[in-house]
Formats: C-alpha cells, sequence, structure tokens
C-alpha cells in the first residue's frame, strides 16, 4: 500500500537530517580520494557511467538515502506510475511517457486502448511517414523531395525536441543518418518566424506542427504565419504540414495536414520528447532507425530506475543526493554543465522539465508545504562556462550543486593536436580538473586567490554522445525529476503556475483591463 | 574621498534592513497600483523606460536606498573609476571600458598614451578596414570578396559579441545594414569548430582571432583548427584572418594575421563588447555606423548613470534595489526575461558579466564578506520561458525577481493578423500580463491553483530593438553590476577564480596527477 507524505513529516528525513555532514574537500584529496571515486560510481545504460563520489556523502549518508528511498516508496511509486496509476492526480491523468519507451511494466489499458500499443503504432506510423519522404514517395506538389523540416511548437514541443536534434545533428551527419535539415519556430514573437521562413526553402520545407490540445496561443499563430508564407509562395499549404496532436484535438481530422501523428493527455508537453513529438522530427532529420536507438537508450535508463539497490539506481540516488542537498544542506540553485557542444540545449531543456515539474509550494492534496521543492536549473557547455559564470560558482557566497557530463570522444572525429594533445584531450582534461578545483579548493594566503573547495559535483561519463547515450540521457533526468517529485511529495506531472499569465494576456488582448495592467497595456500602446 | 567599506558596516544598510517592508500585491491593486506605475518608472537612453513599479518598494524604502547610495559613495567611485584610478586593484589595472564609448569623465592618460584617443583610432581602423572588406579593397586571393566573417574567442569574446550580433541581425537585414553573415567558435570542444567550418564557405571568409593575452587555450587550439580547413582548401590562412589583441601580446606583430586591432588590461573581458572584441565584427557583418550607433545608445545610458537623483539613474536604482533583494530580502538568484526572439544569447552574456563580476566571497581588500553578493542568472527569451521554467517562478518555494524587458515593435515589421490581433501585440500583451501576474497573484480556494504573487519585478520598455536600445540595454546591466559590486566592496574586475581549473587541467595534460585527478584521468583515457 503506498502512501504519500511530505518529506518532513518522514522519520528517515529527521534522521537523515542530523547526520554528520562530510567534508568534501578531506575525503576527496590524496589515496583515499582515488579509492573513493573507484568506490562510488555505477553503470548507466549506453556504457556510461555515473560517479557520486564528488558529492557531499560517505556510507552513512547512502544509508541514510537508502532508508529514505525505502520509507517514501519511492520505487513502489515509479511501479506505480509505469503500470497505470493515477499519479497525476491534479488532472486525474496516468502518467506514461515510459511507455513510448515501451520496454517498462504491464500493459496499460485506458479506454478501451492498449496505450503501449497506440504509443508504438504511433512511432510506426512516424516511420512509415519518415522513410516515404526519404524515398520520394511523398513530396511536393512539383514532385520534388523535401529538404527541410520546420518544427512549429512551444516549451515541451520545442525544447526537448530541438536539444535532442541538436544533440545527434554532427553525429548524424558522420554515420550517414542525415536526411534532412531541422528548424524550430516557437515564439510569438513575428521575428521568430518570420527569419526562420526567411532562412529556408518553403517550396521544399515539411512544417511539423505541435500541439497536444490544438489550441496554443503560440503555436496556431505561427501556423498561420507559415500558412501565409506558403501561400504567398503560391504552394499549398495541405501538401506542406504534418499535425503532432492529441486524437481528440481539432488538428487531429483536419484536412489541413498530409498526416496526423498522435499523442496523449497522458504524456506531458515536456516529458514528450521519446514520443511522437521528438519522434516525427527526429524521424524525419535523420531516420527511424536513429529514434529507435534513442528509445533503447532511453528504455535500457528506465530499467536501471527500477533497481532497488541505490547503489546501482542512477536516477534514484541522483535524486536522493539532490533533495539531501536542497533539505538539509540548504543550496537553493543546480547547474548542469556538458562538456559538449552538442548538448548545448540540453540544459534549456532541463530547465522546463525540473523546473516545471517540481516548482511547486503544494503538496499532491493541495496543502501547502513547509521546506524548499525545486530549485533554479541553469547551465551552458564546458569549456564556455569556465570563461564566464564559473567564477561565482568557484568563490561565490552560495553553493551550487554542479551536474557534468563528459564523453571521451568527440562526434566527428575532427580535431588538431597542439602543445601536445587534441582539443577532445582538453576539453576531457579540463572537466576532470574542474571536479577536483570545486571539490578540494586550494589554499592561498592571498585570500582573493583561495578556493574554499567543498563545492559538491557528480559526472555522467560516456564514450560517445549517440541516439543510445542521448536517449539514457534524458531517461536519467525525467526519472530523477519524478523520484524528487516523490520525495517533495508535490504532483510533478501539472502545470497550474502557467494560467493565470494566460487569463491576463487574454483580458490585455480584449482591452479588459484596468489598474496598472492597463497602465503597461497603455505603454505597449495595445 | 571615498573610502571603501563592507555592505553591513554601513549605517544606512542597517537602517534599510529595518525598514517595513511592502506588500506588492497590496501595492500594485486597483487604481493605486495604475498610479505606481505612472510614478515609479524613469526614461532610459534611446527612448526606453525603466518601469520599477512592480518591485518591492516604497517611498520609505527608495529614502533608504538614496541613503545608502550616498553614504557607499556610489557615484563618487563609478567619477574615479571612468576617470583612471585604479578601481580593479587586485591585477592593479584601470576599468576604462566606459571611455570606448568615449564620451564620460576626463582625458585618461595612461603609459604615456590618452586612451580615449587609443579606442576611438582601433574604433576608426576597424572601420576603414570593414568599409574596405565591404568594397572589395581587401579581398581574399582570389579578388572575390568576403562573405562571412568568424569570431574565434572565448567568455567575454565570444558571448557579447554573439548576442549583439543575434540582436542586430534582423534589424540590419530590414535595414539595409547588413553586410556579412557572422559565425561563432568558442568551445575547446572539436565539434565547435568542425562544424562551423564544415558549414561556411571557407574560400570566402574572413576569420577574427580574439585573445586579449594571445594565450587563451581555446583561441589558439581552434585558431589551428582555422588554419589547418584554409591549409586543406589551398588557401594562404594569413590573408582570412584578423586579430583582436593586447599590443603586447604575441599576436600584434605576427605576420600571421591580415591586420590586427587592439585592446588593452583596462578592458575586462565580459566588458568588452563596445572595444575592438565586439567593433570588429559588427562593424563587418553590418557597418561602421551600425557599431557607432551601438555605442552613442552606450554612452548615453552611461550618462544617465552619473546622475545624483536615484529616481533619474536607472542603473543606480536597479543595483539598489537588486542588492535590497540579495542582502535584506534574501533572495538567491535573479532573471532576465527578454520578450524579443533577438535577444536569446542576451541573458547568457549577462550571466557571464553579472556572476563572473561579484560572485566573489571577498572584499577588495581580501578580507571575507559575511554576506551574500552576486547572485545566480539565468534566463531565456519570453514568450517560450513561459512555457518552460515559469512554473517555478509562480509558484514554487524561492522567490525569484525578474527583469523583463519588452519592445513595441518588431523588427522585422512581418506580421499576422489572428483572432484579433498581431503577433507582436500578443508578445506585449503576454510581458504586461505576467508582470501582474508576478506582483498580485490570484486567489484560489484550490491551493494548486493559487498565486501567492509578491514576486517583484522591473521592466525595460523600449519602441524598438535598434543599435541604440542595444548599446543602451548593454550599459544598463555592466553599470548595474559596477554599482553592486561597489555596494558589495568586492572587485567587479577580476577573476581569480577561473585560474585553479586553468592549472588541474594542465597538470592533467601532462599527465602530472595522483589521486582523485588521476582517476578521473584515466576513467577519460586521457
Amino acid at each position: 500500500m503506498i502512501s504519500w507524505n511530505n518529506l518532513d513529516t518522514l522519520a528517515s528525513f529527521q534522521e537523515l537530517s542530523k547526520k554528520e555532514k562530510v567534508s568534501l574537500k578531506d575525503v576527496m584529496s590524496g589515496q583515499p580520494g582515488a579509492d573513493r571515486v573507484k568506490k562510488y560510481q555505477m553503470p548507466m545504460a549506453a556504457g556510461m557511467t555515473y560517479v557520486y563520489a564528488p558529492k557531499s556523502i560517505d556510507d552513512a549518508i547512502l544509508d541514510g538515502l537508502k532508508k529514505l528511498s525505502d520509507e517514501a516508496q519511492l520505487l513502489d511509486k515509479f511501479e506505480a506510475l509505469y503500470n497505470g496509476e493515477v499519479i497525476n492526480t491534479g488532472e486525474k491523468r496516468l502518467v506514461l511517457h515510459h511507455l513510448t519507451r515501451s520496454q517498462l511494466g504491464d500493459d496499460v489499458m485506458k479506454d478501451g486502448v492498449n496505450k503501449r500499443e497506440f504509443y508504438l503504432a504511433q512511432q510506426k506510423k512516424i516511420a512509415d511517414f519518415a522513410n516515404d519522404v526519404h524515398s520520394g514517395k511523398i513530396t511536393n506538389a512539383a514532385g520534388e523531395k523535401f529538404t527541410t523540416v520546420v518544427q512549429i511548437g512551444i516549451g515541451g514541443s520545442d525544447l526537448g525536441p530541438r536539444a535532442m536534434y541538436l544533440a545527434l545533428e554532427n553525429w548524424a551527419k558522420q554515420t550517414g543518418n542525415f536526411n534532412m535539415e531541422a528548424r524550430f519556430i516557437s515564439n510569438v514573437d513575428p521575428d521568430d518566424a518570420a527569419a526562420v521562413l526567411a532562412g529556408i526553402d518553403v517550396a521544399h520545407s515539411l512544417f511539423i506542427l505541435v500541439s497536444k490540445s490544438g489550441t496554443t496561443l503560440e503555436t496556431l499563430t505561427n501556423e498561420s504565419f507559415v500558412k501565409d508564407a506558403l501561400k504567398n509562395a503560391g504552394l499549398d499549404a495541405s501538401k506542406h504540414m504534418v499535425a503532432v496532436t492529441s486524437e481528440t484535438s481539432p488538428l487531429a481530422t483536419s484536412s489541413d495536414y498530409l498526416a496526423a501523428f498522435f499523442m496523449d493527455d497522458y504524456i506531458g508537453g515536456r516529458f514528450s520528447s521519446t514520443s511522437a513529438v521528438g519522434g516525427a522530427i527526429l524521424s524525419l532529420a535523420y531516420t527511424p532507425e536513429v529514434f529507435a536507438r534513442f528509445l533503447n537508450g532511453a528504455a535500457e535508463e528506465d530499467k536501471l530506475a527500477t533497481n532497488k539497490d541505490i547503489t546501482k539506481n542512477p536516477a534514484l540516488l541522483d535524486a536522493l543526493i539532490g533533495v539531501y542537498e536542497r533539505n538539509v544542506l540548504g543550496y537553493p540553485a543546480t547547474a548542469v554543465l556538458p562538456y559538449s557542444q552538442a548538448l548545448s540545449r540540453f540544459p534549456a531543456h532541463l530547465q522546463q522539465a525540473d523546473m516545471e515539474s517540481n516548482g511547486k509550494s503544494v503538496n499532491r492534496f493541495g496543502q501547502p508545504v513547509s521546506y524548499p521543492t525545486g530549485p533554479v536549473l541553469f547551465g551552458e557547455p564546458g569549456t564556455n562556462g569556465q570563461h564566464s559564470f564559473y567564477q561565482l560558482l568557484h568563490q561565490g557566497t552560495d553553493i551550487v550543486p554542479l551536474q557534468f557530463i563528459g564523453f571521451k570522444e568527440s562526434q566527428l572525429g575532427v580535431d588538431v593536436n597542439i602543445q601536445g594533445s587534441t582539443s577532445q584531450k582538453k576539453l576531457c582534461a579540463n572537466v576532470a580538473a574542474q571536479i577536483m578545483a570545486f571539490a578540494c579548493g586550494k589554499d592561498n594566503e592571498d585570500n582573493n586567490k583561495k578556493f574554499a573547495g567543498n563545492r559538491p559535483s557528480s559526472i555522467i561519463i560516456g564514450k560517445q554522445l549517440t541516439p543510445e547515450s542521448l536517449g539514457a540521457l534524458l531517461a536519467h533526468f525525467e526519472d530523477k525529476i519524478m523520484f524528487q517529485g516523490f520525495l517533495w511529495n508535490v504532483n510533478s506531472f501539472d502545470q497550474e503556475g502557467v494560467q493565470l499569465g494566460k487569463v491576463l494576456a487574454k483580458k490585455v488582448l480584449a482591452h479588459e483591463t484596468d489598474g496598472a495592467l492597463k497602465e503597461f497595456s497603455d505603454m505597449f500602446e495595445i
């Protein structure tokens, strides 16, 4: 029997809070530090390794985290989720994004439909469509192949797919898996759509309109933008657009689209990269096989997330340590730092996935919680960040826990050797060096040159960023966010905080305002 | 006589801390809210307006901030800075980026050189060079015009210039000021350079190598990458590269470059967008006149920053309110939210400018401070952010002060009208709505749908994002950061926190490691 309790009511949390704190600087130094790195690491999917030695933990704290995991029934809750319980209680919805990876748990029947089969059927439908586009069976009206694919979507319909596309672009080009250039239109700022449309050949472009409800303001506005551009070019818009939406949306049966691919209410936007939302663009830009490999990486990582041993379950331990840092050590923010230019927008995707899921002040039952929940999350790729905000991370007054990601090999394989090493080696040397600089710091008689250390991090190390390792990375963080939501006892799968702004914006556009809002409307001459 | 004191030693700060707090929700509602918006705003340069009504302030707190400004001698310190005192005490350097805008204060003589004239001479040299490239007087070896300009630099040599280029790209295309496509290579990740080089026509590309010292690891490595690519294409690299560096760097007199443009030790990387570092690429991609207009906008804003009345000095008041939020109200982070896709990388630039300047734990004299200094800064453009991390901003457990930026008009002027309004109006309506949603919130019997409000913001409103308004925005935040550094009594102009990582990375590459660092090196197979 699962029970949902606030973090601060758990005996194991109280016990954990009282445990002696670890001085990272001390435990990471010398030979004990080396032993610790060997000990505090575990395999992830796709051959990657999660190293948590540079976190402020020891065996006693791990034991406390294990007890916390048990008392909070994290694995039981995960099992309930993927087997189809109504975990999104606010919206009374199932949470089924794991089923898009298709390999976990029981079959889930909902409204007379086997949801696993439903998601698989959409994946198959997308694959067939993409193959037909690539082979030239589906073309523009002039019988010419489409060369560009443009995703029109915002939030989860944009950030995840865009980050995944960018992550694999070089890899796909290098391995002969690249079929179409992808572009993205998201913002309601008219300059976003106008600039993208000015930079592509619309006659050879296929547009994917992504909106679960079919009512997202930005997306419908940008669809209208695209239709105008197609019309102005003398083209039939319905021959250039496909829709990714729910079966109940007005888009689903419209004749305005070449095809429609479906998701449903059980896939939150920020968890939709492995659904048709990510599937259409990744299958078209690359190949359906690349997308399938990406799903396999995610599925493999999901399986690890069911392991009852916290030292063999990367997402679970990552979640537990994060809550320890947030609620016991009191750190207010967290940074994601991939040493991979291809992951340039991965932090922006995680920023949504994490902050929108767990940036909540009430528990699952609508009662205010009296402890901090989701932190601010930000990040940029290394080594760039080293020349930017790392100053604050090293010597600022707040401690910000860090999540590094690094790969042994580049994607394109082109490199130069200067000063005795390649760029790739320099990249890897930098991330290794940063971990130690943050953990151990360095004394100096000049305080301005002193590094206090004791700044915790963990690192995920892979061989190369491939579809499998990308899928595993994505699933790792999705599952981590889910476990943290369970710990904080919040509903990670709704987003009521986005509603009020929408309501007020409609009032502004309808000129139904007064007070300060009218003043601002007037200043903008609306 | 200027004296440098810690924030918590100032009587005015103690007094400010004790003042009654403002309930934003109450003061922003109804007609008093409208009156407040009219009252708590002030002009900025380039016709923009800074509105601080949605901040948690009132006349009493403003009076306290005024006293704080006076006691901390903020304007005296600014005057000392632009008139050439050694404000960067750690590195014993002047801080002269304001002189690149050339219109403030006395002439500054240093090492027998009039620094204002020096910066102006570089600007003129760049303008002549850019005009010669545009006219075809300077071409590639085949006598063909250069069509692309690629900046090779990292940190301040990348983030600022890149953000400024992106901010004006649409505007320049729309107004006939666009001459060359720009690209940027920054990361030591070999895939960064390889991907950029694969996407351009190197035979018609001009490369700008930017490194003040001429020793930045990433930049020299990427230069080598570019030279290989030019050589492989049968081209003479020295006919395709210019350098932006200091006169004492090895690059300054090298025959490897078509030309060299100079900056110096008195311009910090993160404050170098208005120096040759930003000037070369903006003058080449656009025109020297566009760059001059950008400088004029910055100069106009700098002048406002000298105003002794805090209600007529946007940067000063913004800085004071930020310190009030950080050190009295205790907010740990801040977000910059431009409602303009063109400003997509402006937050990343400010992230460096702010966090690298004020992420310090010791004061100017090397003594540890006992109060929080620079906060974590992050941001993404609206409306995109609304569909991402705004959930946490509205309903999370931490309050994050917000800096909105919005413009009445788009840059490209292409728009669609659906549901009775244009995209641009929808964009503006959304930012107006968000300010009020954050400030006033909304009650609901369902706590999950309740918005607590009391989340402070300010907004900068302009007519359009142009060279002038961009320059003014940049100067506003540069000056704000400077004033906050004065308040926290830190040296905002050094960055000792970036050194340790560099030292350790060299050790890794030289295989001079032991302990945990050796373990990580081995995991990366270095």
